[in-house]
C-alpha cells in the first residue's frame, strides 16, 4: 500500500522547532542557581545527600531510618507519603498520616523533608509538611501539576521521566519556572533501555550535559538508577565524580521487610560505609 | 569501589511480583468487552475509525475537518481542547472554548467526540462535553487521574505511555476499572526507541499480545506511531490486519497551517483515499 | 569536574554527514528492483513466502518440514547450517552436512534455498549450495563480509541489525552493491526495545520508510520479530498489509523438539492455516 | 486475525536457559584475572589509560599523538588501521600501512599498541604488529572471529555491542576463552538508547555488574560513550570512581582535521589536564 503514489506526499524531515528555554537555560542566566533548603545549599561546593525510605510505613520505621540518615551524614530526609504504584493493589502510601510522621522525624532530627506530590489537589496539604516537593518520573510531563508547583514558592526536586530526553527534562523545568518558582533541583534517576539486569540504566552522561545547558543544580538517584542496593555505593561515587550536586538514596532500617523497593534500599550500616567512602571522591573533584 | 566486599550484599534477582489483574484480564472475564459510544460498538466486528485534528483551533477548522471525517466514513471525531505540550510556550489548546466547538461539530455531524482530559480538576467540565474521555500517553501512569476517571461512567481511550510495557498498560486499565468504570479502549500509539526517522516505533506486536491477556478493545494510532502523514495509510492497514478494533487518526483541513502535528495529519482527500483502501483489508480479516 | 572551564570546548552539534547512497537509493535508481530466484520474482506483485526451520537438524526434520512448506504454498526454503548462537555451548549447526541436506530438500521439492553465511571464508562453500545467501542481524555491520558478498553474483537477504537504524541498513546494502552485487532483499526482523513480553519489537514502520528511500525489495520476519509462534500469523498479515514483498517464517515439523527457536516456530498445520488466511490480505492490497 | 482460536497455542513464557559461563564467571574462577601487556598489568591496583586517535592517518599524526599520549601518562597507544565505517565511501583506514606506523610509534615511545581486527583473515597480519587485539562493538557477536581470536595467545579488548546485554557480552568472552585465550579485557563503550544529545548512553551500571559476575578486567571508553570531547573528562572520572580498571580514550593532535571521530577526540592539552585530574579520583577509590 505504501507504494501507491496516491498516498505519497513529498517527504520533509520533521523538524521540531521548540520555543527556547527562556528561564532554565544557562545562556539566559549565566550564574549557577543554588537552592537553599533550611540553610542547606544545593548546588554549591558541598554534595548534599538526601536519604530515607521509599515509603513512610510506620513510626518506628521512619524514626529509626531518619536517625540512621542523620548519623550517616545525610542532610535531607526523603520518604514517600503518596506513592505512585504500577498496580492499584500495591501499597499506596500512608498519605496525610505519612506526612505527619515525616514532620515528626524532622522535629526530632532537624533534617528537612523531601516528599512526592502526585496531584495538584494535594499540593496545599503536602506543602504544609514538606520542605522540598518532589515531582516523580511518571509526572515529569504532568503539565498541570508542573504549573501548580510553579505557583508555589518552595524548592522542588524534578525527576527525569523514564523515557524523557534531556531536552524534555529542561522544558519541564521551564514549565515550573514560568510560574515564578525558580528553586528547582533536577534529578537523573535512570532511563529505560533494553538492559534487563538492572532496573534502569543510570545515564550519567546527563549530568554534564544538563550542566552545560542549565544553571539549575543536578542530583542523581543511584537507587532507582540501578535497582540493587549493592550497586548504589559505586554509582553514587560515579555520580559525584561526574559532577552531581547531590544524591537521592533509599535507606531502610530493615530492607527485607520494606513494603516497596527493599531490594534497592541500603541498610543503615551500608549507608554509613558509603558516606565515609564518598568523602574522598568528593574531595578528589573539589567538592565536600 | 564495587570490588570492596564491605558493600557487597548477596545478590538476589529482583523479581517484581505484582498483584494480578483482577478485572482487566481475559482469564478473569473471558467474554470480550464491547464499548458502545452513542450506539457505535467498539470491539465488535466493525473497525471504528476516530479521526480529527490534533487540537481544536477555531470554528472553521473543526467544522470543516469534522465534515471531512464524516464524509470519509469516520465514526467518531477526535480533537484536543487541553493539549499537553513539551514547551510551556507552545499552543496549549482552547480549553473550554475548544470543548464548545467540539460540541457544535457533534451537533452538526452527529459524530460523538473523543477528547483528552489532562487533570482530574477538569473532569467535570470535560465530561459534560465529551462522549469518550482520552487519557494521553504522558498521563498513563498519572494514577490519581486514572482513579478519578474510574469514578466516571463514560468510555475512556487509554493511550499507552511512550515507554510503558504492555503489562503496565494493563495495570493502568486496572486502576480505572477498580473504580467501577469498565468501558476502556486501549490504544497503541508507538513507543520510544533508538530509531530517529520516525517519531515513534509503532508496536503492532502489542495488539495480539494485549488481546491475549485482556478482554478490552484495542485501537491503534498510526499518526503518532509514525509521525508522517504519508505513512499513516500503510500502518493503518497493518493495524487492521493485525487485529485492531479501531484507529485513531489525525486529519486536518489544512495540515500546513496546523498549530500542532501538521506533518502527521492527513488531508481530507487523503483520509478519504485511505478509508476506501482500508475496506478491503478489513474484509480480508473478517471485519468491516 | 564537568564544570571546570578548562575542559570546556565550544559545543557543536555532532552532525554526521555521511556519503549519500549512490546505488541503493530510489532517487538514484527510480525503477524498483525485482530479485529473481530460480524464476521466482521477489519485489513484484506476488508476496513471496520463505519458510523452514531455524536450523537444519537431521534428514527427517528438513525433508518433512520442506514438504510442509511446499504444501502450504511457501516458495523458498529457509534453514540454517551455520548458526550464530549467543553461547558457545549451544548447538552451532550441522555446517556442510546441513548444506547437503538443504540441497537434498531442494532436489525433492524444487524449492530454492536461503541459508546464512556467517564468515567470508565459508562463502565459496555456502554459495555452492545456496540459492540466496543470508547475512544475519549480528553481521549487518560485518563490513568485510558485506564486501565479499558484494563480489558474489547471487541474491542476498540482508537482515536489519537488532539496533540498526533504517539508514544504517541502507548503508549496509550500499556496501554489498558497491562490489557489483545488486540482488539484495532487505529484511525487517524486529529491533531491541524495553518491551520484554516479546522477543523483539517488529518495526513495521520500516517497510514504507525503506520503500520511500530505496528500490530494493523488503521482506519481514515475524518469527524473530515476535518470538511467539501464536503471534506470527497476525504480524504476517500486518506485514503484507503494510507493503512487504515477502515473509521469512520459521516452520518446524515438531517445534517442541527443535534445537533452537522452537517457541517461535509454526507447526505445518498452523503454517497452512496462516497461508490460507494471508491470501485475502494480499488481495486486499493489490498483491497475490 | 489474532482472535481466531485456530492460531492460538497455549502461551508459555519464553525462558531462554543458556548454558552457564564455565570459564568467564567469577564463581568458576574466584581469583580476578590480571592481563599483563608488555609488563603493564590491567586489572590490578593501577588504572591503565589506553589513548590515541580513532584511526591512524599518517606518520606525523600518529607520531605526534603517540608522544602526547606518553607525555600525558597514557600507558598503551590505541589507533585503528582497519576501520569499520557505516558508509562504504568513508575513510576505511590505512590497513597494513597503518599497522606499520603503529609499530613505529611503539618503537619510539615504548607504548604497546591496541588495534582492531575486523576479520579473521587479517588476524595473522594484525597480530604481528599489535600487542592487544581489539574486537569492536559491531563484531561482538561475530562468532567465527571470536573463535579465531580465542586461538591466539595475546590480550584482547572485547567491546560491548551497542545493543548487547551484559550477559551477551559475557557469553562473547566465553567464546574467546573456550579457544584457550583467557587474556580478555571487557570494554563498556555506551549503548544505544532514545537519547539523542549524546552519541551513546554510557552504561556505568555495567562495570559493577560485570565485576560481580566475572573475574575479567573491565575498562570504559568515554569517547564513544558520549560522542563529545568536552564530556570525556567527567565521564572518565566517573568510570574510575565506579570501579573501572582502565580507560580507552580518543586523542588526536588536531581534532578539527581528523578523518573520523574528531568531535569526540581530546587535544593533547586537554588529555594532559584530564590525566592530572584523574589521579585524585583514582586515589579516592584506592587505585593509582
Amino acid at each position: 500500500m505504501s507504494q501507491k503514489p496516491d498516498f505519497m506526499e513529498p517527504c520533509e524531515l520533521e523538524i521540531v522547532i521548540r520555543p527556547p528555554l527562556k528561564l532554565a537555560s544557562l545562556q539566559a542566566h549565566p550564574e549557577r542557581t543554588i537552592v537553599v533548603v533550611n540553610g542547606i545549599p544545593v548546588g554549591g561546593p558541598e554534595v548534599v545527600v538526601m536519604a530515607g525510605p521509599c515509603a513512610v510505613e510506620n513510626e518506628d520505621q521512619i524514626m529509626s531510618t531518619a536517625r540512621a540518615v542523620k548519623a550517616g551524614g545525610g542532610k535531607i530526609l526523603r520518604g514517600g507519603a503518596y506513592k505512585p504504584r504500577t498496580s492499584p493493589y500495591s501499597f499506596q502510601g500512608l498519605k496525610e498520616e505519612g506526612l505527619k510522621l515525616l514532620a515528626q522525624a524532622r522535629e526530632e532530627t532537624g533534617l528537612p523533608v523531601v516528599t512526592e506530590v502526585m496531584d495538584a489537589r494535594h499540593l496545599d496539604l503536602v506543602s504544609r509538611y514538606a520542605d522540598i516537593l518532589q515531582v516523580g518520573s511518571r509526572n515529569m510531563q504532568n503539565f498541570t501539576l508542573l504549573e501548580e508547583v510553579g505557583n508555589c514558592r518552595m524548592p522542588v526536586v524534578l525527576k527525569r521521566g523514564m523515557s524523557a530526553t534531556i531536552e524534555e527534562l529542561l522544558q519541564a523545568a521551564e514549565y515550573v519556572m514560568k510560574g515564578g518558582n525558580h528553586q528547582i533541583i533536577l534529578c537523573e534517576r535512570g532511563i529505560r533501555t533494553f538492559e534487563t539486569s538492572t532496573r534502569n540504566t543510570l545515564d550519567l552522561n546527563s549530568v554534564p550535559m544538563l550542566k552545560k545547558h542549565t544553571h539549575l543544580p543536578v542530583i542523581v538517584d543511584p537507587s532507582h538508577g540501578t535497582g540493587h542496593a549493592w550497586m548504589v555505593p559505586a554509582l553514587a561515587a560515579a555520580a559525584i565524580a561526574v559532577g552531581a550536586d547531590g544524591l537521592l538514596v533509599e535507606v531502610h532500617y530493615k530492607p527485607q521487610e520494606a513494603l516497596s523497593d527493599g531490594v534497592q534500599s541500603l541498610t543503615p550500616d551500608n549507608f554509613e560505609l558509603m558516606m565515609n567512602a564518598l568523602k574522598a571522591v568528593a574531595a578528589a573533584v573539589g567538592r565536600r
